[in-house]
C-alpha cells in the first residue's frame, strides 16, 4: 500500500475503531499505538464499557466502540423474549454511557440510536446484533461524510505552503484534511504538540501526517506560543470533544492556553465540529479528572518522588473570545451564532 | 536529618552543584535526579565542558562547574611555568565558555574572575586549583546572599495560605523562598509543570519543595492556564536564565506562554533575579536549540515513530508586558526600569 493510503486507511478502516463480529468487539489499544499494534477483545458488553473507561480508545473513538458495545449486548441476550432482552440493552446502554463523565449524556444518544435500531429489528424479526451493527456503520459513513464536508472548507483557511498547529489526535478530521489538502496539491507544514501524559499528539496525530506524506514536528506541550511567534503558524486547529451551543469549545486540556496565545500573537484558530445539542450551555458539561498518577509518568516510567501529588483535567474549555470560528459541514460559523445550525443528533456529528 | 533541612541541603550543599578536590571535579547528574543520585566525576577541564553541554548540570549548576572547572584546570598545569600555566588556563577558559550557547557570554565572565583569581595566586606564590576553588566558593555565598534578600521580597507577594506556579527547575531560589516563607509561617500551595523535555519540574522543583515540608502537585506542560483559571493561583513565579537590561526574560521554554496565560487570566508574573549587564539587549541574546531526539521521547522511551521531526528551543522571551515584576535583591523592579540597577558582577547574581 501507499504511504498516503497506509496513514488514511488508519483514520477510515473500522478495525481502528471499533469492530462487532461474531460475538466480539475489537478495538485498537492506541495507548500503545504505533510503538505496538494490538486489539482489545471484549465478549461482554461490560468490558467495552471498561475499555473505554481505561482509555483503550479515545478521540472520537469511543463513540463506534459504545454502538458496536450495544450489538454485542444484543448477541449477549439473543435467544431470550423480547421484553427481557429490552431490559437486558437498556442496562447494557446505562453501563456503557457511563463509562466517562465528560461523554456521558453524548454516548447516551448514541445508545438511544441503538436502542432503536433493536426495536426495528425485534419488528422485522431480524437479528438484533446484526440490525445494530448495520445502524453503527451508517452512522460512522454519515459522520465521515460530515467531516469531509468540514475538511473541504477547514483546507480553505490554509494557505499552499503554510504552517499548522494542531492539539491531541484529531482522529478522522486529520485524515480528511490532508486527503483534502493533498487532492489541491497544498504542501503544509503540521507542527504537533506532543499531548502530555498520553502522548496522542507524538504518537498518533504526528503518525497519521508523516503516513499521509506530509511534513511533520513534533514539539512538546510548553513550546506553541514559541512556534507561533517563531515560525509563522498560519492557523492553530483543534477538534473538539464538545462544542456547546453558547460557544465553548471543550478539548484535551492545553487548548485553552494554545488559544489564549494565538490571539496574543495573532494566529486565527478554527476548531472543527459542530454545534453539540446534547450540551447547549457550558454549564452543562462536566470536566472530567483522570487518575493524577498518569501526570506523574511519562511512557510508564515515573517522574516524580512518592509523595508528590498529580492533578490531571482530561480536558479544558476555551471561551469564544478566543474562537475565529467554527468549521462545520455547513461552513464556518462564529462561535456566538451556533444556535442556528440545527443539528439533530450530536453521535453523527462528532469530530 | 529533618526532612526540611534534607531540602534545603540539596540547594545548598556545593556537592549537589560541583565541587573541586584532589585534581577531580564532582557534578551531580541531575538528567536521573532524583531517580538516581550519582555524580559524574572529570579529570580532565574538557570533561567539565562536555558535562555542561551534556546537561548534566542544568539551571545555575553550570557557572559553579565552570568555575571549578577552571580549579582542575590549574591543577592540571601545574609545576609548569607561569607563561605555560596562563596558556593553559586561556584555553581551559575558552573550551568552557563555548560548552554552551545561550549561556556562553556569561560563563566567559565567570571564568575570566577565575582567571583574576589565578593571576593574584601567581603573585602570592600560592597553589592556583585552591585560590581558584576559594574565589569560587565566594562567588557562590555572595550569590546566595543576593538569593536569600531575593526571596524576602518574592514572599512578601505570597499571601498566606496562597497558591504558587512554577516554572522549570528555579534552582537555589526555590529552597531559599521556601525556607523564607517556612521562616514566616505563610503556608503555600505549590504547582509545579513537569517541564519536558527534561522533566526538571517533576524531578526536581517538586522534590526540593516536598522535602521541605510543603503541599506540591506536578502538572503536564498544557495545564498551566487550566490550573491558574481554577485553582486560584496568586502568584506566577520563576527564575531566569537572563533577564536582559530591556527588560525580556529569558527562560525554559514554556515560561513565554505561561506568562501570557497569566496576563490573560489576571496572575501576576514575578520573575527573580537581576539585570544581566553582558546581555543590555535581547537582541544580543542566542536561543539555544538542542539535539531534537530529546523531544521525540520521554524518560528514554521513544513516543514518535521514524521520520518524524522534533524540535526543541531550550529557552523563549518573554517580553516586558507580560512581566509583573523583577524580584532583585535591591527590591522589586519594573522591567521597565532595569537599567538603573547597576549591577557589576552577573555571576554572582545568577539565580
Amino acid at each position: 500500500m501507499e504511504r498516503f493510503d497506509r496513514g488514511l486507511a488508519f483514520m477510515l478502516q473500522y478495525e481502528n475503531i471499533a469492530w462487532y463480529e461474531d460475538g466480539a468487539v475489537r478495538i485498537l489499544d492506541r495507548r500503545c499505538y504505533p510503538r505496538t499494534v494490538s486489539f482489545v477483545t471484549c465478549r461482554h458488553y461490560g468490558e467495552v464499557a471498561q475499555a473505554i473507561t481505561d482509555m483503550v480508545t479515545q478521540s472520537a473513538g469511543p463513540y463506534p466502540a459504545a454502538a458496536m458495545g450495544m450489538a454485542l449486548a444484543a448477541y449477549e441476550c439473543r435467544g431470550r423474549s423480547e421484553a427481557e432482552q429490552r431490559a437486558f440493552l437498556l442496562n447494557a446502554a446505562e453501563t456503557i454511557s457511563s463509562a466517562r463523565p465528560t461523554t456521558a449524556k453524548r454516548m447516551a444518544r448514541v445508545c438511544e440510536t441503538m436502542l432503536e435500531a433493536a426495536e426495528a429489528a425485534w419488528k422485522r424479526g431480524e437479528p438484533v446484533d446484526l440490525a445494530i451493527r448495520r445502524r453503527a456503520i451508517e452512522a460512522n459513513d454519515s459522520r465521515y461524510g460530515k467531516i469531509a464536508k468540514i475538511a473541504v472548507y477547514l483546507v480553505d483557511k490554509f494557505p499552499d505552503g503554510g504552517t499548522i498547529l494542531t492539539q491531541c489526535f484529531a482522529e478522522t478530521i486529520v485524515g480528511m484534511m490532508l486527503k483534502e489538502a493533498k487532492a489541491r496539491g497544498k504542501k503544509l507544514r503540521i507542527f504537533c504538540p506532543e499531548t502530555r501524559p498520553y502522548f496522542q499528539g507524538a504518537r498518533l496525530t504526528a503518525t497519521v501526517c508523516y503516513e499521509m506524506g506530509f511534513d511533520v514536528t513534533v514539539i512538546t506541550d510548553n513550546m506553541p506560543a514559541f512556534v507561533m511567534q517563531r515560525e509563522h503558524v498560519d492557523v492553530f486547529t483543534s477538534a473538539a470533544d464538545a462544542i456547546t451551543l453558547d460557544g465553548y469549545v471543550v478539548n484535551k486540556v492545553g487548548t485553552f492556553q494554545i488559544a489564549i496565545a494565538a490571539k496574543h500573537l495573532g494566529v486565527p484558530y478554527y476548531v472543527t465540529g459542530v454545534p453539540d445539542t446534547v450540551h447547549p450551555k457550558i454549564d452543562d458539561v462536566k470536566i472530567e479528572f483522570r487518575d493524577p498518577a498518569f501526570v506523574l509518568e511519562a511512557m510508564g516510567v515515573k517522574t516524580a518522588r512518592d509523595g508528590v501529588k498529580g492533578y490531571y483535567p482530561a480536558f479544558d474549555i476555551t471561551p469564544p473570545e478566543l474562537v475565529t470560528g467554527v468549521v462545520t459541514d455547513r461552513g464556518i460559523l462564529s462561535p456566538y451564532a451556533l444556535a442556528d445550525y440545527g443539528a439533530k443528533d450530536a453521535y453523527e456529528v462528532v469530530v
